[in-house]
């Protein structure tokens, strides 16, 4: 069979490869990473290259993605194109992940509601601060013939004082070398102890005090998105924060996809894999740019929906797909991050917040821990928009949940120009008098548009009547922004001079489409469930919105669209990435941890797949803001 | 260097070798066991190899363990002896390890009580037989809609009907793969469950009914001797029990040696690696004899003293052998067996039974659980001869316990002809009017003598008046089996044409001396620790002794040389190995495992090192049966 050599740019990174392989496997041989969410099956169109030499051989289905100007120009989509030449090929700027970061170097400001419940949450607040794995420094007495307690017996001794936990659980690894260890170092050690099935688990016993090197790490695993939070243990701040887009999207957009892949193909290896990489990069870099040695990493709480926290730790999700869909484990155990492959300190464990179902997840638990809903009587509603979007309502006592696949146009996934919510990404967005005024993060060229940005979008083209509200172009416009391309009525958003890359940013009818099945969904949910506890949304105190939008958000023009329900606007608080922020209070406090423990237990949920009026729902919510116009009275548009 | 070839028969096995090695790296090389007690010291004479062609070169220092015959006949210490030509070297049958065998079939036919007291030890007889590590077929309701737990918790619901565990711990090696074998097994599956910390530990989980291959192991790591029975779990009987010399033996005959070996050298692995070979041989032979595939033995009890448990698993002991005698455990974690490199089920544990202090170790705590001391409020005592000896004097609400150095002599250690209770060993022996009669294990033609033949001929010659009370040989007596040879008196218990090998089997004043020493070690600690506890011999119930001596003793015997204070006979029982039946004990119960821990905490250790009453006692117990003849007032020479 025929070699050829392809050379990416700009990488300037060349591999040799058999002939017929595609674009996007050569790239991920060469080591450089290509956006693909459909897994290369031609229906994303986010894996757009361009050509600078050489023939390919390009599958011309899928060429409704691109625009004549780019066919002109040589685009083509790697996933559909084999090699039969030598080529030069360009990967544009919004293809290329490695550039891609998340911009707050804190904690995001998220309002203020949801980081007060940290205060909030556990009953003492004295034993609020409490981390999941701690590192604690201890000064032994030295052992004389009327006090010969073995070496073990003297730390566990000497650690009861410190943490009131009733038995502390060793194994072999910490008693190798504690001879040693102990008496080189003058009986000053600092000892790394887990919390673990209500005991102390002794994972490492280290020589001197090193009680100051304590880190932790808050994972969100999302389906389109992985967010990194990295935490001092010793003073439970946020030390940096980093995401990517989850690699698994190689092996499709939703878990759906990913689960047929892994379940129909038996190649669940490669999506374990895929995550695994990805937060290993993540910490990676989290690691360089702050300074903080890996192996002073000793915990991990992640949470995802329950078909990512299966693939975190390489569990086949088949069963979660088919009735009566049922995960392997909704409560994982304490494992050590090494088993799964993640680069910390190797006896560093891991914590995956509890599922409740197939279908409602640790990412649902996190963000009730967050917002603090299960704290008080009162009852509360958290809508979490994500590829898989979740609802959840109650209080101390009870808490119905439901989820609804809302896909990831939210999180900028399968949209021409929708992007993660970091540098460069327009996140908020006014029209008037046919002028477009934005903001980016970071304050960059624009580069494509994030949640908020497209939430703003829709608002601002129906406000405009550029758009009805069935989200089809009013085409009769005189608008030099409203174009027509292959048939697609679009609208510029952002102008070629004005942009990156010089192409204009544009949002299409599919795009407005997708948004609005996206919004539909999440609303026809929340009304089922709503419905279901036999609640109108004015009964229920406040309403929190999360999801990664991006980091601020207009809660007038979430209503207005059709997204949250009409009411007093100051119930409703957005909270940003409340996955990522649970998971870091379950790692900072074990009351937070356990209290996740018992929310994931009082956890009802609803089946939504079999369940005649949400589908209803959900047509009547196709409309901007609904088709029934009395549930939004304050919306005109 | 130059190189050599050196064979040893009659293995036939050669190999090449630079010049200047000992034979005995040589014959470890070769994989050729030459049996060796000093370490290769040329203390104890033990690896006297023949030289067939070629010329050594021989240390001779150590001459005098060789007779003039030897000598002619081209015998040397392996130990002592470097290559310097091409060499084929005979390894006589009494240096040979591989031959060596524990003749017992199933258990060893103890006297009755030890063996009642199995079914005496717990308060519930019905919570007796549970294995520390049990295999549970399940038939597992199939999810439906309404029951769709997740596929662990089906597991453990199920389990805890037939385990009343208040918790069963998972792994993730347990999940991983669980929704397929599950699935492709009809929801019926074998959980193999472990006691651990209180709760339940989930293995393995496996498809299909497998429990009925469900088997474990009671080892006794002796200093000299180690010892694997293999138990069938599901019956509670034992299978097939195999011992071999302990191979630690090759860095030193006592713990002191060893320990001295590991830490001076920092040479722990070697010590650590030679008892794991040892066990896993022994696993392998049972496993071959008994046609049970390793991956069917789930759980190993190990009993051993302080520093062989710490050798076993892999802890460096210095801190033991200096005051103040601080172990690095003495309540070892449950690890897989895996973890140290005994190869069993890789899922399976190994529980290695409680220490007490550094010179009071799992062995004695076995021996304890094995007669039933701790069961009720009558005072008992327990006498375990071995490398070094213990004894115990309590009941159920207290224990006193102490260890001394008595050597190996018992265990046929150090001596000219002494060897381990396997077949050809002389167990029994009688002298009269010069004549000698003897039993030997398996009737074999004798190979040497084992400890309960040395014991008797202790007696004998004392009685028959050949040695005198103070062990020395009365060389004016016309006896033809009284010979003297390299100024050494010694008596021939065996003739030339009776034994195996052709050659004389001797006792001489050295190994009647050892013997002495080695009764009055054990004796003085005996009277020192009634002492301490202020009771007599007569005060006290029963009295256990323990020990390899062989299947059987005379217990009239043993009081008569002093080693067994001078009591009515009745009250005393001789009990075999009682190690390797706590072990086993522990093994087949949950209650029992837990009630040896119990007692660890229950022991109070005195220090016989610092105790000057002991020294005065071992002194005036160099003498047979006693300096104090009041002492022994049934016992007439």
């Amino acid at each position: 069979m025929a070699k050829y050599k392809v050379t990416f740019m700009p990488h300037n990174k060349a591999i040799e490869v058999d002939e017929g392989l595609t674009l996007l496997d050569t790239a991920e041989r060469a080591g450089v990473h290509i956006d693909s969410v459909c897994g290369g099956e031609g229906l994303c169109g986010e894996c757009r290259v361009q050509i600078l030499s050489g023939k390919v051989e390009a599958n011309t289905d899928s060429i409704g993605f691109l625009s004549a100007d780019e066919i002109k120009s040589g685009y083509v989509l790697a996933c559909q194109t084999k090699i039969k030449d030598n080529l030069d090929v360009f990967v544009p700027a919004k293809g290329r992940a490695e550039e891609m970061k998340i911009i707050s170097e804190g904690v995001p400001a998220y309002s203020s509601p949801a980081r007060e419940s940290l205060h909030k949450l556990p009953s003492d607040p004295a034993r609020l601060f409490e981390p999941l794995v701690s590192k604690l420094y201890l000064q032994l007495p030295e052992p004389t013939l009327t006090d010969n307690a073995s070496d073990i017996s003297r730390v566990t001794r000497e650690l009861g004082k410190k943490l009131r936990y009733p038995y502390f659980e060793t194994s072999l690894s910490c008693l190798s070398g504690l001879a040693e260890t102990l008496r080189e170092n003058d009986w000053k050690v600092t000892v790394t102890v887990a919390k673990h099935d209500g005991m102390g688990r002794i994972l490492q016993i280290e020589g001197g005090d090193t009680s100051a090197d304590s880190y932790g790490l808050a994972v969100d695993v999302g389906t389109t998105t992985v967010v990194v939070q990295l935490v001092n243990l010793k003073t439970g701040k946020v030390v940096g924060v980093e995401g990517s887009h989850n690699l698994q999207a190689r092996y499709g957009e939703d878990v759906i996809s990913r689960m047929i892949y892994a379940c129909n193909k038996g190649e669940l290896e490669p999506v374990h894999k895929a995550v695994i990489a990805n937060i290993n990069n993540l910490i990676q870099t989290l690691s360089k740019e702050k300074g903080v040695d890996v192996n002073h990493i000793n915990s991990i709480v992640a949470a995802g929906n329950t078909t990512m926290s299966h693939f975190l730790l390489g569990l086949m999700p088949c069963a979660i797909r088919l009735e009566p869909y049922v995960p392997t484990a909704n409560i994982y155990p304490q494992l050590l991050a090494s088993e799964v492959g993640i680069n910390i300190n190797p006896h560093g464990v891991m914590e995956v917040l509890p599922s409740v179902a197939s279908y409602i997840g640790g990412d649902t638990v996190a963000g009730i821990l967050a917002c603090g809903l299960a704290d008080g009587p009162e009852v509360k509603c958290l809508i979490d928009v994500g590829t898989n979007g979740e609802i959840a309502i109650g209080n101390n006592d009870w808490i119905a949940c439901c989820s609804a696949s809302a896909g990831p146009a939210f999180e900028g996934g399968g949209m021409r120009w929708g992007m993660r919510a970091t540098k460069g990404a327009i996140e908020r967005l006014a029209i008037a008098d046919g002028r477009v005024t934005y903001e980016t993060i970071g304050k960059a060229k624009p580069r494509g548009v994030c949640g908020g940005g497209l939430l703003d979008a829709l608002y601002e083209l129906a406000k405009n009547k550029i758009i009805g509200q069935d989200g089809k172009f009013n085409t009769s416009l005189r608008d030099k922004r409203l174009i027509v391309e292959n048939d697609v009525p679009q609208y510029i958003l952002a102008l070629p001079e004005e942009t990156e890359t010089g192409e204009a940013i544009t949002i299409g009818e599919p795009d407005i489409s997708n948004l609005i099945k996206a919004k539909g969904a999440m609303f026809a949910a929340l009304k089922s469930l709503t419905d279901y506890v036999g609640m109108s949304f004015e009964q229920m105190g406040t309403i929190y919105l999360a999801g990664g939008f991006g980091n601020s958000l207009d809660i007038n023009k979430a209503v207005a669209i059709g997204l949250l329900p009409d009411v007093d606007r100051q119930k409703i608080q957005f909270i940003g990435n409340s996955s990522v922020m649970g998971a870091r209070m379950a790692l900072v406090s074990v009351p937070a941890f356990e209290a996740s423990i018992n929310i994931s237990k009082k956890m009802t949920n609803i089946e939504l797949s079999n369940y005649q009026p949400f589908m209803n729902e959900f047509i009547a919510a196709l409309f901007l803001p609904h088709t029934d116009t009395k549930l939004f009275p304050s919306v005109k548009f």
